[in-house]
């Protein structure tokens, strides 16, 4: 996604050759008419795939999951890092491990929310080493919900997220792929 | 907002005669159908006025940001519940305490993303306290922003939320408003 691309070479910054900071227009600020734009380019590369229902995480996966979900008209599940005081029902819940923050977290959807006919679009912002995907992936899976892919934003294509999600016969499609980082620069596949 | 009252009679759960659960569609489970009339409410509610960012907080906000800046075509920034390791640079901060989870965060923006000369609109799910508005409003504040106002799509007017807001000075729009729960059942004001 060529708008994407320039995005994150006009306006990210990458930190210690290991992380993209993209918090002007993805994670911390949002560009609405570019996260529309994200959603329309998901619905394109789905498109004839049913596609009931779009499940993310918290907190920076909401937005793509919202601009996804108004193209494709369809409801929106986000996996809850804590459990609420009003999660009082049945939980589907698994353990992520977030590789930047350092820390693993319990995540939780309630059951209800996935019931087993519906035919389930995982969305996040970024693709690394792969634990938030396959953490969604085990939920889905424990609903007996079919998965149809996993969309992401950006993707650490020299990370083992790729090879992971692809190992558990998953379809990915991610809108920007880096090859590397370079003395501050962003390299794409 | 008849639409929005219909969904929380239909679908709200209140819990102890305290708690109004409305994860079908607000906070869990999002209908982006609704969110996009949501979005399109506060357009109507505050048009006339100059906003030039839309500012909410993690997690359950930011859908309802992104909603109302897809239709203003402004950026949303969301405040984060705890320092992110990407977050390098001169913060905002201050503290936000939930009585639904019974804690204190530490909430935190980038000052790059509030530059003096914004006009922001505050928006956020709920507001019963108004602990959460409060911490925006001070964190605007702190930017010296103009603060334009404060969007809610729920108020439980029951609660000490709405006159401190006003007690503030600050301009408060919200889209359902909620008297009282009895037995189980919600009275709008």
């Amino acid at each position: 996604m060529e708008l994407l691309k320039q995005r994150i070479l006009t306006e990210g910054q990458v930190l210690d050759n290991k992380i993209l900071k993209v918090d002007s227009f993805l994670n911390h600020q949002i560009d609405p008419v570019l996260m529309q734009q994200i959603g329309e380019e998901f619905a394109r590369r789905f498109h004839g795939e049913t596609i009931t229902k779009i499940l993310t995480i918290e907190a920076s996966g909401i937005a793509v999951a919202l601009a996804t979900g108004m193209i494709l008209k369809v409801p929106i599940v986000f996996a809850r890092k804590v459990k609420s005081a009003t999660m009082n029902e049945e939980l589907l819940t698994t353990k992520v491990h977030s590789y930047t923050k350092g820390i693993t977290s319990d995540v939780a959807v309630s059951r209800k929310f996935l019931p087993p006919d519906e035919n389930v679009l995982i969305v996040d912002d970024f693709l690394a080493n792969g634990e938030a995907a396959l953490g969604l992936a085990r939920i889905v899976q424990q609903a007996g919900c079919r998965l149809v892919g996993v969309g992401i934003v950006i993707e650490k294509a020299f990370q083992p997220g790729l090879s992971k999600l692809l190992a558990a016969g998953l379809r990915v499609e991610s809108l920007a792929r880096i090859a590397s980082f370079e003395d501050g620069n962003v390299n794409f596949v």
